[in-house]
């Protein structure tokens, strides 16, 4: 399934190829996530052609309440009922149970939950977790896991990190025992927990790599923490994963944050926050980050970087953008979340590049300082 | 500007082509409307390319409001800040002030009026509109009109339309005197008043034919009349205009309306419905009209029609179009947006088609019935 290709002789970041029955993703990669089955505001011809995504990621907490597994078991899986034939991540739902769901209840057997939506009772497990997926017939499965939150107490971290443990070896046991429903291949990966411990993220690297999962995460960071601390423990923490298996760091980041954590060995990210973020308005670019509500635009009445490649630098003048986020207009969101976009993809294919030619440690810090400022 | 290219011999339909220096309008034509410089959810390539739109409307009201003149004037005009080199009509702004201004006041000067984002006053007079479009660059520029409401005492729609034609004719002397600001012809629509009384709209279309603009506009329909007191007088209307000028229907209609009202001698229609009900999953197909949101549509893992050169249809099956509306996701709305305007451009062209092969009078009331049903 994975290929590594070639590490970085200064940094540890790493160049790699994943392969799925939906095609073949480059590593380091950025997945746009589709919570309810579509990248809000962006249609799949442009994910795929014009924004140039290789994966995409789906919420199984979401799919599962909306439309349901009956609706996308009937259409023959996740890739039918949206039309997208490149591959798809879904996550198992414990991230949302615990920031969605109205009443949760985490025992030894799963998670029971009210649905945020109609207040309906649910109860996801290590097992039927494994069989939604099954369901969707995402390319990738995540495991369920108990993603804490930060600050937490120690003892709490390390409880929550052992009942993810005993969770994941149940769902790789359920992996193991079906099968795919769609004559198409799947891969399993592990969640490692254990909050802002390193003696527990060893712990749980360690045991999350004897379970064989085809890929690994590192969940619980970028849940609050100081930026610095993710950094530390993302830093230790990729030190304890095998290097045959892809890496997940799940749920980051800034622009900064993935060329820095590229350096630490990641190689796959997600994160709503480009397209969360074009939505109020903010773009990033190149050069660094802006906010077209300002009235600065306001009468900038040229391209924002005529040079590059998303449909808002080639095709339309800043007091244009600026006049449709002011007015709510439904181009505005369209136009600024297929720029984020384009660009976190653009990043991802300049890392790569760098790598390749193993100049990354020159050249990283550098570009995390530029697309970090405010312009 | 205008040239009749050939009459149905056995209703009052009309072939002809319009011509501008942003191009040549094939007519009968529909004209989907950009209230503020953007055809809701939909981008301008699209607009072009896809749904094959061959002039677009804007709303002297809502632009004049925000952005505001300087930022248009500034910018080059509508065409040059929105990114949109095709023709552009532009309303007076009359009829929003009726609608949506907060308080307004007329006066024998002109509208006086609150806006209805801020509050603010204004002042719209005939001549101040044309300095307005003259900024605006809008190929085709319309007076300032009163359009009464529906019902309305016969006094109250005679002396409102005899004050639309003492506006229709400052308007005219300003639009002689002034010149177009960006290097591109503009023209000038005269709007035909006098509601539902046959008496008034023969002797409002005489007085605006003397008047000697470039087009007329049937305006003070489709307000809330009955359909059939509608097609009554639009059809009345149309022998009272002169031949070989262009005859614009304003805000109408449904499909079924712009099939009888060509056979009426209409050439262009303007209506939000096609994108306003796209956006509640009001679906307009050649086969009739449906509610996507329907549960029926849930379980139809298939395409509405999958010959039909739509995103929507080609791309897309109709329990993934339920999903996305029931879920108010913005793609929902894009998707559907782009088929209905895709369909009223269609539409028209099997019009043009009909009316070319001198078959449009056994062509069209049995289409009228198709396109009206429920499906
Ligand atoms: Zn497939
Ligand atoms: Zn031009």
């Amino acid at each position: 399934m994975f290929t590594l290709q070639k590490t970085s002789s200064k940094t540890k970041a790493r160049l790699g190829k994943l392969t799925t029955d939906h095609g073949t993703i480059e590593t380091p990669i950025f997945m746009p996530v589709g919570t309810l089955g579509t990248v809000k505001a962006v249609n799949q011809d442009d994910l795929s052609e014009k924004i140039k995504a290789q994966i995409i990621l789906g919420n199984t907490y979401h799919l599962y309440l909306r439309p349901g597994n009956k609706i996308i078991q009937d259409a023959g899986g996740l890739h039918k009922f949206i039309g997208w034939d490149k591959p798809i991540l879904t996550d198992s739902g414990g991230y949302q149970i615990f920031s969605l769901a109205e009443i949760r209840n985490l025992k030894e057997k799963g998670a029971t939950f009210q649905s945020h939506i109609d207040g309906s009772k649910h109860l996801f497990t290590p097992e039927n977790v494994v069989g939604t997926q099954r369901i969707l017939g995402s390319d990738i499965l995540m495991i369920l896991d108990e993603c804490p939150p930060y600050p937490a107490e120690f003892d709490y971290v390390k409880n929550s990190m052992e009942l993810t443990h005993r969770w994941a070896k149940r769902g790789r046991e359920e992996f193991l025992k079906t099968d795919p429903l769609y004559g198409h291949k799947q891969f399993q990966f592990g969640i490692v927990q254990g909050g802002v411990h390193k003696d527990l993220r060893k712990e749980s690297s360690e045991y999350m790599a004897s379970l064989d999962f085809e890929g690994l995460a590192i969940g619980g960071l970028s849940v609050g923490e100081p930026t610095d601390l993710m950094y530390e423990i993302s830093d230790f923490n990729t030190d304890y994963l095998p290097e045959n298996k892809p890496r997940y760091l799940m749920g980051v980041g800034t622009p900064a944050n993935l060329l820095q954590n590229v350096a630490f060995g990641i190689d796959m990210f997600d994160c709503v926050m480009p397209t969360r973020n074009a939505r109020n308005g903010m773009i990033f670019t190149r050069n660094g980050k802006i906010n077209v509500r300002n009235a600065k635009w306001k009468h900038h009445h040229k391209p924002l970087d005529p040079d590059f490649p998303s449909e808002l630098c080639q095709r339309y003048n800043m007091s244009y953008i600026h006049h449709l986020i002011r007015s709510n207009e439904i181009l505005g969101l369209q136009l600024t979340s297929k720029h984020n976009l384009t660009f976190y993809l653009w990043l991802m294919e300049r890392i790569r590049e760098q790598i390749k030619n193993d100049t990354y440690h020159e050249w990283y810090s550098g570009m995390m300082q530029t697309v970090d400022q405010k312009i």
